[in-house]
């Protein structure tokens, strides 16, 4: 099938959800979760040829531990559908309402996008929440995984469609892209049939699709944060969030990259927090009020921009919050920047003048996660500025339109 | 100057403004109101200029129109200013609040965008319009007109911007992009100096900006609206309606282009349809159906696609409400489509299917506007589904921002 062929039965499968009650789709989501767990045994198969397919071209352990799946993992797969079936449901939802002044009835109501689009890397896990967030928010799915996963998703793709046609849902909901760089490259060029394309990965995914695509994108993931530690910071609390914001999960994209600290406090904060950070395994680049610790190697202009994703920081002293502002300002990836401060007045001109998707006070970076902000599903935390940023959840996965009714009206 | 000076110190102004009180930014639109009345002269001497050479280059009538100002329009552009100045401000709004689980406050919160990029044709009353709501939404502005109208856009953005710097904003809030193509280029492709693009104009224009840019466009404008005249329809509403859409302004983005009659009703309400129409002076293009009555021209594939903007319609009649939803889904641009019809079944039907920014059930197209809807000032209507979609005000204009406030909280 042609990828023409593959995004023309994605918009009448769109077509169809667009009209599909909440009941259809989560009886639909619920198929899926049983399918996948009564028929694991397919897709485990299916995954020991891929993971020994990497082993033989030499992959490394740790992305190998991303690719395995066990009856455990795909439980879990089946549970995150689950989940989703349980959240409300975003389309239908009222987000404005009124009657004009002629007495025209005027509502703006969310609705699914169409048709989106979902490129990512190796963990097959990613294609069952994705295929299930797209189906609870009403999109039909194409998802386009990493070929080292190629036979899992198959395998996994084929039992939710399966299981989606079993409730009488189109088995198009969700359709693979399959084939070389040609096809991930036709999905991005699909402006007319995907309505919108979401990379899940690492910065080199993340950046390819920004640059290559004409479909709109949201784009998600890149965090360079920072956690910077005022004047009237409460050092104990400073000290536990810059700990965590660290070296909680250093992989992840709302790990602390930085570490910024006002002057004042500096004499009293450097020296401890450079100690707990090198007992925490962390490496730190400082500037020179940093790097006069033992242990604490010179930072230069990359570490400052740098998103290490491991036990290494970057750190500096600022003279004052608007140096804080402007460092972050120069440096950040605008995902999460926290503030560690007593001071009303600093958290307030620093969550006003720091332009990030989240700004933490008195928290730790870690907490930018739909999880942690109760929205139940994420599909991804996004860093741009246009229709959604942050966490996004199920609401993020739709569009709005209006409906304005009348009795004959005319201007 | 280079483009990325302008871009640079846009983004010096947009620092300044995301931190800007609302008095601080009302103050500066009652100024450049005042400004505007009171240095008019300098406007009208320079529309002389554009009006001048335009002449001379053989424009014609109809654009010489657009492009000359004199003293009630200017008064008209200082008028829209002061509105602007009167609608709330959206920058702060909370958009949802909640206390989690573990204590943490989460608000999600309207930001400005940063800098937005405005590209448009001749008319130089966008020039204040944009810049107001820009100002407003607390967004820095680039503004790049049309060649036509440099001298009056000049003139406009010099007394805009000394009158931001008379109340102590940065004059840097608005900025013209002039030189060549090169400069639009240049805007269009500075993806992290300016965080979005509106294009305002033609298809062709549209088109153009966003073939070429990297940085995120909100799409406006292309309306190829249809009324869909149903078997459950009142025809006398419906004939008002459909004279209405097609003839109140048909040079406008929400005029209808396209008619649709349920077979049920077509003997009925086709020959009185074309008569009521060809008496407006309205060609008709018609299907068979349609083409039997005297003056009809026959319907192309081309009719049912184009945006005529004129004093012409594509009419058809289909079978049922499903092949009026099929027939939009292929031809619509997405703008807006009606249905009349006082069926509450076939209403919900056609809400729910046709997926277009707006759908009026009884109403006419031309109801398609911000400032029908309430809003005070649009910037334009958003055809695409990222982000806004439908006529765009001051909150279409902003990003969200989350704020999470703790008490030492981590992970």
């Amino acid at each position: 099938m042609t990828f023409i062929d593959l995004a023309r039965r994605a918009r009448e499968a769109a077509h169809w959800l667009a009209v599909a009650t909440r009941a259809d789709k989560d009886a639909g989501l619920h198929a899926m979760a049983d399918t996948l767990e009564t028929r694991c045994a397919e897709v485990l198969d299916a995954n020991e040829g891929d993971v020994r397919a990497a082993q033989e071209s030499g992959t490394p352990e740790a992305l190998l531990d991303r690719l395995r799946l066990d009856e455990q993992r795909v439980a879990g797969m089946a549970a995150g559908l689950r989940d989703v079936a349980d959240l409300p449901d975003p389309v239908g939802e009222v987000l404005r309402g009124s009657v004009l002044p002629n007495g025209l009835e005027l509502r703006q109501v969310r609705v699914p996008f169409g048709v989106v689009g979902i490129i990512y890397e190796a963990r097959p896990n990613v294609t069952a929440d994705a295929a299930g967030i797209c189906l609870k928010s009403g999109n039909a799915a194409l998802l386009r995984g990493s070929s080292t996963a190629r036979r899992t998703n198959e395998a996994v793709v084929h039992l939710l469609r399966s299981a989606a046609a079993s409730t009488g849902l189109p088995a198009d909901v969700v359709q693979l892209v399959t084939g070389g760089r040609e096809a991930a490259k036709e999905l991005m060029r699909a402006r007319d049939l995907v309505d919108v394309l979401v990379p899940r990965g690492g910065a080199g995914l993340i950046r390819a699709v920004v640059g290559e695509s004409t479909v709109p994108v949201i784009e998600t993931g890149v965090g360079n944060c920072h956690v910077y530690v005022d004047r009237a910071a409460d050092l104990d609390k400073a000290l536990a969030i810059v700990l965590n914001a660290k070296t909680h999960r250093p992989s992840v994209c709302n790990a602390a990259e930085s570490l910024l600290v006002h002057a004042d406090v500096a004499e009293a904060f450097v020296p401890r927090v450079v100690a707990a950070l090198h007992e925490a395994g962390v490496t730190v680049h400082g500037d020179d009020a940093f790097a006069r610790h033992d242990g604490v190697l010179p930072a230069s202009e990359d570490d400052y921009r740098t998103e290490y994703l491991s036990l290494d920081i970057a750190a500096a002293v600022v003279p004052d919050l608007d140096a804080a502002v402007r460092h972050i300002r120069t440096y950040s990836s605008g995902h999460t920047e926290a503030i560690v401060t007593d001071s009303q007045d600093a958290a307030r001109r620093f969550v006003a003048a720091v332009d990030s998707a989240a700004v933490m006070v008195n928290a730790s970076t870690r907490f930018t996660d739909g999880g942690e902000f109760g929205f139940g599903a994420e599909i991804g935390i996004s860093t741009q500025k246009l229709h959604a940023r942050g966490p996004m959840g199920l609401p993020e996965m739709t569009s709005t339109k209006y409906v304005v009714t009348g009795d004959g009206h005319v201007r």
